[in-house]
């Protein structure tokens, strides 16, 4: 079971947008946040509210003076970058990290420079790879905030612990129970003319069947509809 | 070829969220808008400078005053909640949900609640499926955007116009190039008894071999390395 990558913010500007990068990380499950140099210093008041209550990810967050020592305890160094730049290292994307990430023995930690500049040129050189988030070509512009929300839940997609949205959903009724429906609603409209003339019933019937299979209703809603029809056929005797 | 999916806001509250959104969807190549019932009208002054530049999602949004309306034209509705609710439809991931849109013949489009209050039970009935984006069960705070933008990002993937970001790099060298590295290393640690005592040689040297091999230098990074040994021998005959 490898560790949760580790997010450092580099020079970041606006407190607002560390708050942001602290939401976006606790959202999909990671809770470790380094600031390098933050630009107004650390804490900073305009950080907590825009965290949404994920103050505990702002608590915890450690500031260091540079990269080097907020990277020193760390094996595997990514980048995010937007543009392609001249380097010689592997560029891969966020979803193609976490699965390196998910693999990588020793810690690993994500750099995220700051808001309009990003990372420079000797920031970038320290990782093993590069992030990109594969963007439309004619607009490109992703905010700080939104990087890091990418590269987390591509994280949380390896991880179990995301709540996989499951719904038991009941299955279809059985095979006896839908033609039970398809046999009543046939009773009703059988002496009604539906099914003339004569030659075409077949077809008619065959019809009827696909539509009324194609739903998968569950048992309950064969149920529904079965009184649906009950309801129709009450109503039109009381008309007569 | 299918057709990329419709974005409605029902009910969105403030303009500033509705130009993020935009903002959002144009990153990851999604153009087309639609606006239910916007709480201060439309258009609102606050959506252009939250858009970033992503004006034209905002030129071209179609405002209705009802999802009927908003959906009328739409074959596969989605439903984005972040609760579990009682409903007996699938419930579906953000990924699951662009590699439906991706096979859907028809247009697809998502809904998306109001900032606060979401999407009300009856305007979830229209959907055929809910997409749930997997949440830090402790932790679910996801804003009006950044759904928007993990949906529209889910799509691109299945898009080869979200530009990959490929860079072509350069080879690992030739077996020929690293011997000839290993051997300037050899040559120059031999005569200062790097590999005494005789017998522990070989291990030494397989040890030496493993651990220049492991980094895939290419033939400029071996030429470079080269070039520092060579320096390094200068120096010793200098300093003797």
């Amino acid at each position: 079971m490898s560790a949760p990558p580790i997010i450092i913010l580099v020079r970041p500007q606006l407190g607002e947008n560390i708050g942001k990068a602290a939401r976006a990380m606790l959202n999909f499950g990671l809770t470790e946040m380094r600031l390098v140099a933050p630009r107004d210093g650390w804490p900073n008041p305009s950080a907590g509210p825009a965290a949404s209550g994920a103050d505990i990810v702002l608590a915890n967050a450690q500031v260091y003076d540079s990269v080097a020592d907020a990277t020193a305890d760390i094996s595997h160094i990514y980048a995010t970058t937007v543009r392609k730049r001249g380097v010689t290292k592997p560029v891969i994307t966020p979803e193609a990290a976490a699965r390196e990430v998910l693999g990588n023995a020793g810690r690993s930690a994500i750099l995220f420079g700051a808001e309009r500049s990003g990372l420079e040129s000797d920031e970038v050189t320290v990782a093993r790879a590069i992030i990109t988030v594969p963007i439309n070509p004619e607009f490109g512009s992703l905010n700080l905030a939104q990087a890091v929300i990418l590269c987390a839940y591509e994280w949380s997609k390896t991880q179990d612990l995301a709540s996989p949205p499951k719904t038991d959903l009941d299955p279809p009724a059985s095979q006896f129970e839908l033609d039970g429906l398809i046999q009543q609603l046939d009773d009703m409209l059988d002496p009604l003319g539906y099914f003339r003339p004569e030659d075409r019933a077949p077809v008619t019937r065959r019809t009827l069947r696909n539509l009324l299979t194609k739903p998968a209703w569950n048992a309950l809603e064969v149920r529904t509809l079965r009184g649906v029809l009950t309801t129709l056929s009450r109503n039109r005797r009381t008309e007569k």
